[in-house]
């Protein structure tokens, strides 16, 4: 709710799907599969209006269907009763008025012709094709696992799932903060430590974070050396980080290491693997502060190298300085145990230019999946499969020894470093021919890493690839297990895990359907879901990200169309994929420039500048980027405050390094002085970085993006037109895509407050209205949608009326009690002074048989925040209500 | 709700989904894919408990994931407190006890080894690549189409539609009635006939059923000759069937056989397609009685050839004459208008041995698919589509006279039969280069029928098989489209369709998910999906049913498995895989007897013997097959009367052609004495009928089969025991899979009949507790799931003490006043004598938070059977709400 602690911000966007991806990015972390939907969504947004055809066939025979015009909600009738609303002639008259012509595009964007809805699955499927799928032993942190059918099916291609919106709201979001409460409890429960964030957005990140959170905790320099060669003795290291087991799959005893790093002053952070810790004494039963990794082998596909959740487990006395963000238990206006994000307060859409990490990045699609194939396999379960992989692994090493080979470590859990006896160009070219991949260390020096998918066959294979005369049969008829391997060893786990039982219920697949689709059915969800994403098909889904180029053709040619397109739109000439987010972005985009400057001997240029208006995670990316964030006023109408700019350009210009713009920026304006901006940066020696985050609104190449352009800016204004008379709309004039309803005089007329007005909002919710406050409908929502969310306003509006001329108390109304929860509406007691009626169905389209019920009343963060609880509680909702009354 | 109006049977099962599919067929209606789950199920089915390995490596590297122990639901522990409850050591102590060694296997059955979860999905995988993707223009009723995607994914691929429960129980399934209730609408509206029903299994079904209904309402025997020689005159032909447009693709002109027809007496038939008629003068214009067809098109793939719904409509006069299914419009309690099975008085489980028509038959996933199709295009897409498929075959036409061939008929639609100017080999040559199908009528004559997937290269494709040298855009350039074609033609058609607010609201994405997700939460559904199911896939959706067989080797393939195996199975040498459904596998058994003993000259054999525990189709089968049925009793302990039996049997020795045995019986029996049954009926010169809908329970071969078997058995006998005590239990003894609660002492003690106890179960309806009834748990039912279902029976029995006993009043209690929808318990008026909670949750485990809900109260079913309306009411539900309230 914070985001909208000042004012309401009303949004309308075009290419809705994606956009409403980099919204989530923002304002809850990722919450879907980043790479693959994006290569999914531009080639979706190429599908646009056919222009009538000059052809004659083209009239005889016309397109099929026209997707454009399915995904747009306003027909002909709708867009001209809006803009009748607003006194317009045409859209065109609309976008004249909105967008500056000094900015608008002169000319058609190059793009391949539209194709029609079914013609993409048809193309991506030939595309898939070009992707070979071998068996990969490569490791390095990914690994083949079995997805759960009944996990993929209703969770990973389920809409209600994929597209859940933000929990920001966690009344309609116990479902969605359910399962990321288990996946924390799973994390601590594995990794043995005391407390876990709901995932970070991949390993990488959280090794950095990890070293971050050392330098702020410690507060010294960090220097990084290799494991052995540390020396704290200095204490002058924060940090010191370490692989257990490590990527040569070598199972070492880090403790003493752990105890000199503490005895220096500095902090032991372990990246590590939640199979492997199945059956290894984790680390935090040797002293570590941080655990992280990758939970992608816990049933999440490798997807040619992401998205995947890392996770992130610290001591407790570190939960406060834990980057990312944490579901924590509180309670609600009844009284009753509830989940919500916790400490929200250290979000940086609250700290700011203060912010020093993007905190809000989170995985929880993906986090989700590995907390669910915990609570399907269950300790027991995972264990079993975390003993066949090693089991596995032990038959490989031996029959390795037999033939000659040696191996590197003798410790090791489903991984090995082989020194090959034989030519490694022999043994390459038998895994070639049976379709396998290894990893190549260097001449002579090969890899192999098992997973859970390995099978008898697999390993005959592998074995015939080195030149084992030996089946895995008749290795394992002459193998004894149990005086072999690491449970043998003074490495073997030997503290339980996932003892709560959230873990020990839902292993059959009907407890899993139904608990999955109660937690779903809780929340409010977009249950929107454009075309099948193709990201489950094997051919995407099972690429490991290291395989050789020429097995990935496919992700090659998406790659080269989806750079080709965005050169085409943004007007740049080449594009990175690598970053994994809106935030890393940033980040990678401030560290080129950086690099830029650096390169020219402009080092001392540190300063960035960022206006009012810029999205939040920006300053927190200018500081991890090693820049001093300097901020920019921006004008009444929302526009950046050029005579300010001036001025901070004019003092900081010997050490400018850059400005970041959002553009249009959160306040909807497009800014016509970009380009003047743009100028005076260069002028004086500093680079521009732009969001592009709402740009699409900018992006009027081809006809149907044209088109959802302007109907999101007729939406938009439509809106705003019919709230204008009933709220103060900030920046006015006409707006592009979003604008600002500002409810800050009614704390002083009604005592009333953004939250109660998002509060209440949720007893309007429908499973129409979906409550995508503070964002709200795209081009994709018709007008009767964008009718009833402002009716809602308005009777709220109204309702804040009742209260300022003491026509209901000030305390007991039912803004201050929303959400009513059914709970609350269907009890014998009922002492309020409005009626259920008003309370649950206050306009006539809120009906008993479609309304979207909060499923607990109004959350209490501070007691939550207070009383941090962050892993399951022990609670008796699991237990059998059978037995509880066992007499009958 | 009439099945169970004298008794609650409590079942449980094997192989639950398979079996939940046959009570589905048999209760409600086809309600899923058959051919193809069918397919599924059974290479599910023989996914079993791996033997403990008997090679060490197997121990080692035990199997991944027993799949056999995630889909039974009770685990170890569970399984002694159900055998501790009963009083029993074992459960195989249990099995003695239940299933007579006489009739026990007594080998294991020769099936191959079990294969994980994962495994089948790739295993399926390879078997789909052997099928060939070739475009065919074959036509006869099998078109190519494109599925909405967005239907394919919220519908076809969700469970929460697929495995949607019968809508005995309107409360709790308003959702899949609108539905369906669309469905007919659509039907009537583009047929322009009176009524519709909600689908039959498939357009031959419904032609013989058109034949049936003309001979039961004109009274004298049908002769069926064609069209043209039909003699009217001797009004002695009770109707006529003709196809509009025909399979040759010829539209003609019926109405003066039509009149023909009626002058003599008989009624006419009308076998049509609804996409033709979107722009054809539609059957209902020329006075036609009956029409009927496939609705497959309407975007349900040709999945070789089916399931698909068969579309049903006849003028009003006929409508108590029509065959199948029919969703009408009724009032509920509160007096708000909803929707209900209509008419069910005529089905089967009341007429029984009277039943002439197997009347429940539906394809009711396949007929919502068809109307959401229909939903998504609206009336001016379903045109658009039609003219533009129209609109190619005209190009195509004019290409192929050009290059020299031959038309057969002047007017048609989408189909062109073709007499070849050049040797039709060297076409079909060209065809295959090109990997199309066409279809072959004979030496020199060529068929093509076009869809609406065709596009211009499809065309220029076919231009250039045929030898034109003009592509089709030269060809369209000359072409005058207003003066050619059916839309030039008389038979253009010139009424609307559609016009009702369903079909013209819901075109863009967002809206028709919403509707879609709308209905469905209205719904209990199983939600519950084992694997995906391959039916989506291209191989084996997109195959046409006539394709050459080397184009369709993966469906041999599984055919030749699923016959071993079903050969293994039953014992027996063929199987035939042509009965679409139960009931047709009834009619198809029962006629291939008649033909044997026609065969040994033994025509005079008709009489049938079906004992009273038979299934309710049986009879109506028999009749069907012309066969005379008569009852033999069965005893107290629901076997058949051997007594009873002897004396029918040589009653009519002379004449017996057979006896039908449902085996296990639905009394939940196995009969001991089956092999002596059968040595009886042979001895007599008859043949045995067995029904095996419930098979399974006997059938203990491979590891997973028995212990599924045993569990459902164990499961069965554990409810059993834990309701003896409260209710009266039927046939009691150990019980097979079912078993029989009599509540007929309630009407005269409480005044409460069965119907109220199935309301007043709805009220304890979690996202658990599915309200199976008249079905309960499977073997995939855990205990917790069990217990909860026995303690709400326990408890509704205890409510029914309170009435005996005076607390409550006989006709304000909350058995009479269920099921308690949200908008009554949330209304400021309360005025029963019991509490809202106790109305609403009236057990610990029925939570605001997981209760659902019926949309409605109680039905009214002699009012709707008043009162048919079995379209669509012009509703304000439609209605924009905004409208409503215009001012804000």
């Amino acid at each position: 709710m914070q985001s909208c602690a000042r004012a309401w911000r009303v949004v309308t966007r075009t290419v809705s799907a994606r956009e409403r991806r980099r919204v989530c990015e923002k304002l809850s972390g990722r919450q879907a599969f980043t790479n693959a939907s994006v290569n999914v969504n531009t080639v979706r947004g190429l599908r646009t209006t056919a222009a009538a055809g000059s052809r004659k066939i083209e009239r005889i025979l016309p397109r099929h269907d026209d997707f454009a015009e399915r995904h747009i909600g306003p027909g002909d009738k709708e867009k001209r009763e809006m803009l009748n609303t607003l006194g317009l002639g045409s859209v065109s008259e609309l976008i004249e008025n909105t967008i500056p012509s000094s900015i608008r595009l002169q000319r058609s964007l190059k793009m391949d012709d539209p194709v029609c809805e079914n013609e993409i699955l048809e193309s991506l499927q030939k595309i898939a094709s070009k992707n070979k799928l071998w068996r990969s032993y490569i490791g390095m942190g990914y690994y083949d696992c079995s997805v759960p059918p009944v996990i993929q099916r209703n969770l990973l291609e389920n809409s209600g799932w994929v597209t859940q919106y933000t929990p920001y709201q966690p009344e309609v979001a116990q479902g969605r903060l359910e399962s990321l409460l288990n996946y924390q409890t799973m994390v601590c429960d594995i990794t043995g430590m005391a407390v876990a964030n709901a995932s970070l957005l991949d390993e990488g990140t959280a090794a950095a974070e990890a070293m971050q959170l050392c330098h702020s905790y410690i507060g010294v320099k960090a220097v990084l050396k290799l494991p052995h060669e540390m020396d704290f003795s200095g204490k002058d290291v924060s940090g010191v980080l370490f692989q257990y087991p490590d990527t040569e799959g070598r199972v070492e005893d880090f403790s003493a290491l752990v105890d000199r790093a503490h005895k220096g002053g500095a902090l032991a952070c372990c990246a590590t693997d939640l199979l492997a810790l199945c059956v290894l004494r984790p680390p935090g039963e040797f002293g570590v502060d941080v655990a992280l990794g990758s939970s992608q082998r816990f049933g999440v596909p490798m997807c040619y190298g992401g998205p995947h959740a890392a996770f992130f487990s610290v001591k407790e006395n570190l939960v406060r300085m834990m980057p990312g963000r944490m579901v924590g238990v509180t309670r609600d206006a009844a009284g009753k145990e509830v989940y919500r994000l916790a400490l929200q307060t250290r979000e940086q859409h609250i700290r700011r230019d203060k912010a020093t990490s993007n905190i809000c990045t989170a995985q929880a699609l993906l986090a989700n999946m590995a907390a669910m194939y915990a609570l399907y396999h269950g300790p027991q379960g995972l264990r079993h499969i975390a003993e066949r992989t090693h089991n596995a692994t032990l038959i490989l090493a031996e029959g390795l020894i037999r033939a000659g080979h040696k191996l590197q470590h003798e410790t090791f859990f489903d991984t090995l470093k082989i020194h090959c006896g034989v030519a490694a160009k022999d043994i390459l070219e038998k895994a070639v021919q049976r379709q396998v991949n290894l990893r190549v260390y260097s001449e002579g020096v090969l890899g192999v890493s098992l997973d859970e998918t390995v099978t008898e066959r697999d390993l005959d294979d592998l074995l015939w690839i080195f030149g084992c005369e030996s089946s895995a049969e008749l290795i394992a008829e002459k193998m004894n297990e149990r005086t072999k391997g690491l449970l043998a060893s003074p490495f073997k786990r030997t503290s339980k895990f996932l003892t709560h039982p959230v873990f020990n219920s839902y292993h059959s697949e009907t407890n899993i359907v139904r608990y999955m689709k109660r937690l779903e059915n809780k929340d409010i969800s977009l249950v929107h879901s454009m075309i099948p994403l193709p990201i489950t098909w094997q051919e995407f889904a099972n690429i490991h990200p290291f395989v050789p180029l020429d097995q990935a053709e496919g992700y090659q040619q998406l790659f080269r169309q989806l750079e080709k397109d965005l050169c085409e739109i943004t007007g740049y000439d080449k594009i990175s994929f690598q970053p994994n987010s809106g935030a890393q972005g940033e980040y990678a985009g401030l560290a080129a420039i950086k690099a830029y400057l650096n390169s020219k001997g402009e080092s001392h240029r540190t300063v960035c500048l960022i206006p009012k208006s810029a999205h939040g995670t920006n300053p927190a990316s200018a500081q991890m980027a090693g820049m001093k964030v300097q901020v920019v006023e921006v004008d009444k109408d929302g526009n950046i405050d050029v005579v300010h700019l001036k001025a901070m350009v004019d003092k900081h210009k010997a050490n400018l390094a850059a400005i970041m713009i959002t553009y249009p920026s959160t306040n909807g304006v497009f800014e016509e002085n970009v380009s003047e901006v743009c100028e005076l940066i260069h002028q004086n020696g500093g680079q521009v970085y732009l969001d592009g985050a709402n740009m699409n609104a900018q992006m009027m190449g081809s006809k149907g993006l044209r088109h959802a352009t302007e109907v999101a800016i007729l939406n938009a204004n439509y809106m705003a037109k019919r709230l204008e008379s009933h709220y103060k709309i900030l920046f006015r004039g006409f707006v592009a895509h979003e604008f600002i309803l500002d409810v800050r005089p009614f704390k002083k007329t009604a005592n009333i407050e953004a939250v109660d007005i998002a509060k209440r909002l949720q007893d309007y919710g429908t499973d129409d209205i979906l409550l995508r406050t503070p964002q709200t409908p795209t081009e994709s929502e018709d007008k009767g949608e964008m009718d009833r969310f402002c009716d809602a306003l308005v009777a709220i509006r109204q309702e804040i009326a009742d209260i300022e001329e003491g026509r209901m108390d000030t305390r007991v109304n039912p803004l201050k009690m929303a959400p009513h929860s059914l709970a609350c509406i269907a009890s014998s007691t009922w002492d309020r002074p409005y009626s259920r009626e008003y309370a649950a169905f206050p306009m006539p389209f809120v009906r008993p048989e479609t309304k979207f019920w909060p499923t607990i009343s109004r959350i209490d963060d501070i007691y939550g925040d207070q009383h941090l609880v962050c892993t399951c509680p022990p609670m008796e909702v699991y237990e059998s209500p059978y037995e509880e009354r066992a007499s009958s």
